[in-house]
């Protein structure tokens, strides 16, 4: 896994910014005072603010933008729904358990470890370097030491080609692969007991009766499934149309590890596109996106063990069914520059098509976002076709109508062979069993039926078995009944929708973000700093209000331009603490505030102020109407800094840095 | 309890609301097709938007106004830590078994269902008009049957006064009243068990291994607590300061019922607002609101047993004592506010004070926001001070310093009786017990140290107790201690916050709006239709727009105008299906969209446009320009309809109604 560079080319430091992100409270551990539980985390300010604006422009670009209907539906779930939906029985993981010490290992990444310290081994034998791949302290590896034993080349080749499936082995597979490799608990060498299958969700009780068992959702999409029906007829019986849904959802993960992107509890937004699964799943607006060019690793080349991204249009992908249809293939697109608008690193996004065996129970096609951050290509948005495989599991289950009926353009005419019974005489004929009899011959099939015609022009009479009437068969004659070839014409049509989802994993998109931006100014007497460069869109402040000391003269003014702002709708903060300007714009870099304004003696005594830049440093002055404007043009997109600065004087006057 | 009546001053009809709701999607009951589970429900599109207005709001009235630290803790949480803060033992209700039948019972509903049938079927015995209190089939009454029966007197008043008390009682005295009464399984007259304590928090397991329990949070406030002492740095140990979170909560109801008003998983909004508990708890604001007039119901009328409420400005509430200090004050007045702008009816708010032994286990005062609904006053607000508690237990628990230090302006000099021990001779005379007996002499109080200091001017030593050393008294002499009275200066001051919380159920809050704001538009061929009257603030929609038509020439102006909209960050919703202009505005005064934008032929021609207000039905007609200038002073709230139809021709000539 190659180590990552900011975005002004340093080498990325992982420690440093987790030290920054916690110093400045994005984010902390849950019930740290108590110790902690592992994969919770809460947001703080500006952590909060980040994901409150993140969200803020995914329901902007995708709910409003393409009028997607927004629900919000209960994280309770009791356990028939998710029974239904295949979770009960197979959103697991596989674990093995020491008897002795009754510690747990997640079995896949157990193995993993254990064959990656056995190959660092192998290498440090062999007098190679051995590159760390993660920091361990945040890893939590459970192998500590690693010995310096030379492998058999074969040995080697096997584990390494172990190590690049390790996603595709079920709980046997991995049971052999503990037993064949001799692995064992690496901290006392202790046997491990097979591996067992571990449901990931969170289990609960409904009600003060202990008859009603449920979960915490595992993903918000199961409630817009339930709603299917309500949604269709809210939307005037249109199709196609999505709904959307942003939440928590949950995951009782074995071991978590790596921070913000493994945790037990996050915040999910989820698209469910309902489309008629005839006519190639076209889009209506494919157009739009067609020439956007997406970095695509698909199955195949991943088969063939390799991990070349190819650059394409998503007009051309779909043309060429690398990508399967034109929904899919339009949402791949709208994912990507919903994740440029937010601040993603162009050169860090890649589409990754999901190998068979690893989608999830419900999927028959799948490509992942992936964002590149110091722990590799992390998954930050699933597009996976569900197919019709939700509608149909609750429909069968409870008979709710989960499908579309339309009116045909073109009625359907279908030919058919129909039996016709003579009800007048069938009644006095099989008396109480002529519901039964009529049933029989209602669920003939049409080749029986064919054959059954022929019988009866020849024979005047059929014979046709009914179990349960008499000594299982009955004789029915021309009398009685009649088949004809006819033509059927059929006005409506019924069919289930199949589903496109959209799923994004929100924590693990700011995390990566968070990496993406961040970078270090080369030091001064202070040493180096750290900048977070995020868009002003998502930034968590816009505006810092600084007063260059703490003179009376300069609060009102601050009071004022701090009104004026939230007047306009853009967020600032005033620091008018006692450290220097410096300082404090420091801090704010931190907190990828994206400008400044100073409030100095010349601000009180001619209404101008300056303006500063976040990423430059560098300042313009300007009169309060100009400033402003500025500041609302940076802030919506609208101009560069660049731009603003060749406008309006740049201010060198005061030294800040 | 008071039947309510619509803003329009019509007798209210709550079955004709909820169908509205549902038909419109507001909410739904979550799982239906499952066959539903109680207390659990949806938000539909017009529900969910509405609330995440009402979101919007409340982090701008109150977040964004006051410089609050927004946080978002999970809601997992462990054993201990709800332990500590006193929801194991203390977040209970009490329910009855039917051993027969496996029934369960919440006590006191029960108790006060089978004394009220009592009550209604004296008054039937006695031949006077029974009034229903509520809608039988939405409040799923135990009690099917009301028996006219007669009871003497003194048994009325008897019930009378138990019903004014009954959220009073504990498990052992509802027992007793049960036993006293005879009250038994309404449906089989079974004997129940006597009431037992059942803990209202969903129970889980975190982690593979069971040792982990955990609960969903009851509250959001507990993780704003643990993070107190980040937030205090966070917020440069500035005091005071306020937390604020907004996320979903969990209460396991015994037997959930009315609708959106009792569920088992909720949004709230809550703050913690932390105060110097020296100095009256002012606020720094305080002023700002002085002159806001509340409706309060204080707990001395209330325990003379009135609910006379008194119109005071809440300056002079907090003069008078009646609310406790300017923080508490200041919320409720905010509160008010934050009410009014989201629609609330000012004639259906009032304030009404806690009475003791009514508050949660944390709070020492506590007045609650209540809004008139056809459910009688509902709790929508809990203002609580919690003084020290949680911060103290907490603290206590675990070590952590959750408190301030601040420097002191004057330093405070303390006199006292000091002790210096002469070390050198200490350690060989005492040799391992020396700690021991240092100990001792360090918890010696002030009191016994200035006796200790005249015996040991008399008598040149003391005799102290140490029960762990030799025969459990030590003598010392002059040669080893001295107690002499010294000035010891204190720099630092140290303190634990109080907490002022103010705690927002959005669901309640929501559905009392939503009451607030129906009325019925007297009916036309097609009958009476709902009106639901928002304020554009948090309208789910703001602007419909209705082509004349499906005509093809207004699909591209439509396409403009609702672009338009969408940069103005104004929503909009189109409405191009056949169904009649009428039929269409209809539809969308029941999902109370304030405005609507018709586009017909002469838009086409001369690029003017017709403006329709939803709850007058009056239209103007202006050029485009216009229309969208009125548009947005209409939902910024700068101007008023009277005021729009006064400056813009009055349109009409559509027949559109």
């Amino acid at each position: 896994m190659a180590s990552t560079t900011t975005k002004t080319g340093e080498p990325f430091d992982r420690a440093q910014l987790e030290s920054l992100m916690r110093r400045r409270l994005f984010y902390t551990p849950s019930f740290e005072i108590y110790g902690g539980v592992s994969g919770l985390y809460d947001y703080g300010p500006p952590g909060c603010s980040l994901l409150a604006n993140m969200v803020d422009v995914w329901r902007k670009h995708f709910v409003l933008e393409e009028d997607m209907l927004e629900v919000d539906c209960t994280m309770l779930t009791p356990h028939e729904v998710l029974k239904t939906s295949g979770h009960v029985d197979k959103f697991a993981d596989w674990m093995c358990k020491d008897p002795k010490t009754g510690e747990i290992f997640r079995a896949d990444h157990l193995v993993e470890e254990v064959l990656e310290s056995r190959l660092k081994g192998d290498k440090e034998a062999r007098g190679q370097k051995v590159e760390e791949k993660e920091d361990p302290k945040k890893k939590k590896k459970k192998v500590k030491e690693i010995k310096a034993i030379q492998l058999d080349d074969a040995v080697v080749t096997e584990y390494e080609e172990v190590l690049a499936k390790i996603d595709n082995y079920n709980g046997e597979e991995l049971g052999q692969l503990i037993t064949k490799y001799d692995i064992k608990n690496p901290a006392t060498n202790g046997e491990l007991l097979p591996p067992v299958s571990f449901n990931l969700m969170f289990q609960t009780s409904i009600g003060p009766s202990s008859n009603m068992p449920g979960y915490l959702r595992p993903e918000t999409a199961q409630g817009q499934f339930l709603n299917f029906q309500k949604l269709l007829e809210f939307n005037q019986q249109q199709m196609p149309f999505a709904s959307a849904s942003i939440g928590k959802s949950f995951r009782n993960e074995i071991s978590p590890r790596a921070g913000l992107l493994r945790v037990r509890e996050f915040l999910m937004a989820e698209i469910e596109h309902f489309v008629d699964p005839e006519g190639g799943k076209k889009h209506p607006r494919f157009n739009d996106v067609r020439d956007v060019k997406l970095e695509l690793l698909n199955r195949d080349v991943q088969l063939s063990g390799k991990t070349t991204v190819e650059t394409t249009p998503i007009g051309e992908a779909v043309d060429k069914g690398i990508v399967d249809n034109e929904t899919l293939g339009y949402f791949l697109a709208r994912i990507q520059q919903y994740l440029l608008k937010i601040g993603a690193d162009p050169k860090k996004i890649r589409f990754r098509q999901h190998m068979a065996n690893e989608m999830a129970h419900y999927a028959t096609d799948c490509w992942d976002a992936e964002l590149l951050t110091s722990y590799g290509w992390i998954e930050c948005v699933g597009c996976a076709d569900r197919s019709a495989y939700d509608l149909s599991v609750h429909m069968n289950k409870t008979g709710a109508p989960l499908l579309v009926r339309e009116k045909r353009a073109e009625p359907l005419k279908v030919e058919e062979w129909q039996i016709d019974v003579e009800k007048k005489k069938f009644g006095p004929k099989f008396k109480k069993d002529g519901k039964t009899v009529e049933a029989a011959i209602e669920a003939l099939t049409q080749d029986m039926r064919e054959k059954l015609s022929l019988d009866l022009k020849n024979n005047g009479k059929i014979t046709i078995d009914v179990p349960e009437v008499g000594e299982g068969k009955v004789e029915l004659g021309t009398d009685l009944i009649n088949i004809e070839k006819r033509t059927r014409v059929e006005n409506t049509r019924e069919y289930t929708p199949n589903v496109i989802e959209p799923s994004f994993g929100i924590g693990r998109i700011l995390y990566s973000i968070v990496e993406h931006n961040y970078w270090v100014r080369p030091g001064d007497e202070e040493g180096a700093r750290g900048v977070l460069s995020f868009p002003p869109t998502v930034a968590p402040t816009k505006v810092l209000l600084v007063p260059l000391s703490t003179h009376a003269d300069f609060a009102p003014l601050v009071k004022r331009l701090s009104l004026k702002l939230r007047k306009m709708g853009i967020s600032s903060r005033v620091d008018d603490s006692s450290a220097s300007i410096g300082k404090r714009y420091s801090r704010n870099d931190e907190l990828g505030t994206p400008l400044g304004i100073t409030v100095d003696f010349e601000s009180v005594q001619k209404g101008t102020f300056t303006l500063r830049d976040r990423d430059s440093t560098k300042q313009v002055r300007a009169s309060e109407e100009e400033i402003f404007a500025a500041v609302q043009s940076l802030c919506e997109g609208n101009e560069t800094w660049a731009e603003v600065s060749k406008r309006l004087p740049v201010f060198e006057g005061q030294q800040l840095e």
